[in-house]
């Protein structure tokens, strides 16, 4: 029987959105304060969503406290109390709006779960705007 | 690749629960309290998500910004602080329950955005009933 | 020792804004949307809290059921579900605005407690305003 | 049209994570705090979400009070303030996970709901822990 | 200048409410549903809110990050996953009450904060009941 | 009759915890990760909470509307989407604990609100960290 079990995360962070193929007028237009070239920051609250078979004899789909541990390593440790464009390699070459940042985090912690497992990535950017990405 | 982005906002309402076509009795005994003449009324919150293609310059899948004004427009300033029943055009001839206002919202954003872009709505009429709708 | 228990809950109403005494004109430049002749409406969520001396044998100050059970009979078999300008009588003469139910709301409670307990107020019109009474 | 709509329930109950063909060392190291032989508890939260078309009628695809009513009768009044593993006949044999309890929850409901109707159950154990589980 | 700081916890814990002096029949009439001889349980979220004097040097009132540690050596180690009436000698000789554990927690705090600062506690036994102390 | 009016809003802002009169080793020691030289952020939540006497024809102790507009003007405009250590005068020699910025947020409220109100701020960091103000 196919079940999702979610485990809620989060961290803060600094950014600042900016394409740098544009020049500055542009992506002053195109983001308008979330361009502020000093940054400005975000609480991101972070669901990780596990789809698969359940195990039997157990009744788990998966150990919460492995998945707990496992977004502490691969997404706290790296973007807690960071700066996403100054601190963080995978924001060099690519604008950390939410979409990204989902894209990425869903990317991190993919290749670490069991391939069988379907996996969808729900991050809140402010508790009005949040992105939900599983890899299609 | 596919992504998802949600925009939360809010409206004050008023509404009665009626069908023009059923006696007193029968508004009554179906819809009981929510069938108040007088009214009654609710903090509607509304979930806008948007599907569709991420860009990849600006790493943006819609501009929340932009979609928060369109909410404002098309809908806040539609319903909020309103009467449905009386005030608004939308529900002469449509029982205002959450299942038909949401339809209601779907139909008026749908209309403005983007035609490849894919739309749910998710309306909570209070914090322990919602539902949700996506046009199919 | 002196405790406070709170218990929680809700009802949904419509209501207008209006002072008797002024004319529509002033009504409507005072109170803005909120004046609509037609009513508008919200979920309020209610708070009560209960401060006194803590019973040694039962380790309660107040069983939260019964609490539950006055604030059922005294607050939400009025309000729940009506127009409170036209179907309480409390508000006959009297503006429903957020502190003023808190107000009404304070003394039908107060009246029904032993008279040893301190009672206070919390009532949300929405997740954004609140109104804090306590009786002085 | 197809629509969604969705009523939450909630009742606390204490459990204990255990699998019976397991010894008490292997239970304790795989299930850590949870496998406690003395219990522990939570507050869950529920949500039925219920999915089928409108009645062009009224207005409703399901009337929400009737769908309280029976989550009261079938879960609250069975889970609610219940040890799950020594008072429910449910799990005399089954493994109290959320996965699981899920999946009894879905049971219950789904055989009393119209059959054209689908059903959708998220749990949740804690507010960082949740199960969804719809019946494939 | 004083200033308050709170830091919000939380722990999940079994329980049965039950006067060791009353018999059995006076105890289920009392109590309830939460005298369950079997015990149930509870999410039980903790805000400790600490007042004093802000250090002009640091900006700071208590390092937010020792406050938490702080409650997870003497109140999350002691209480998380535990049945309160049988593995906590705190319970031993007192009903677990949310009243009672919340001025058992005021205690174990307390003495371990600087004997200048004032301590609250606010425990939530459910998101609709909860209690206050501070040590009056 | 004394009441109670609060209004919540929120900012979104980028800062560093740093004391220019110590070296980078001990304010490294001191405040650790909230030290990152390229500064991390937050969504703060505020509430201010304003104190006086009801007035007896309107209903109003102050209008939520005008607090709402006073609380963008003053607080937000000047530090949403900002970077508190390089864009905001208020902080070149202050610390921006959530303390200081508490302190920060009442002074420029309170000298805007008619002199009999009383005002409290309520300052969320992270929805785990909060502090209180009242000016005493």
């Amino acid at each position: 029987m196919e079940i999702t079990v979610s485990r809620k995360a989060h961290f803060n962070a600094a950014h600042r959105l900016h394409v740098k193929q544009w020049d500055e007028e542009k992506n002053k237009q195109f983001f308008g304060l979330c361009n502020n070239p000093n940054y400005h920051g975000h609480n991101y609250d972070l669901i990780a969503s596990v789809t698969g078979e359940i195990d039997p004899v157990t009744g788990y789909l998966i150990d919460t406290k492995w998945l707990s541990n496992l977004i502490k390593k691969e997404i706290e440790d790296r973007f807690d109390h960071k700066n996403l464009n100054l601190d963080c390699e995978e924001f060099v070459d690519l604008n950390p709006t939410t979409e990204n940042i989902a894209i990425v985090i869903w990317k991190l912690l993919k290749q670490q779960l069991p391939q069988n497992l379907h996996l969808k990535i729900t991050l809140y950017e402010t508790e009005r705007n949040y992105v939900e990405f599983s890899g299609k």
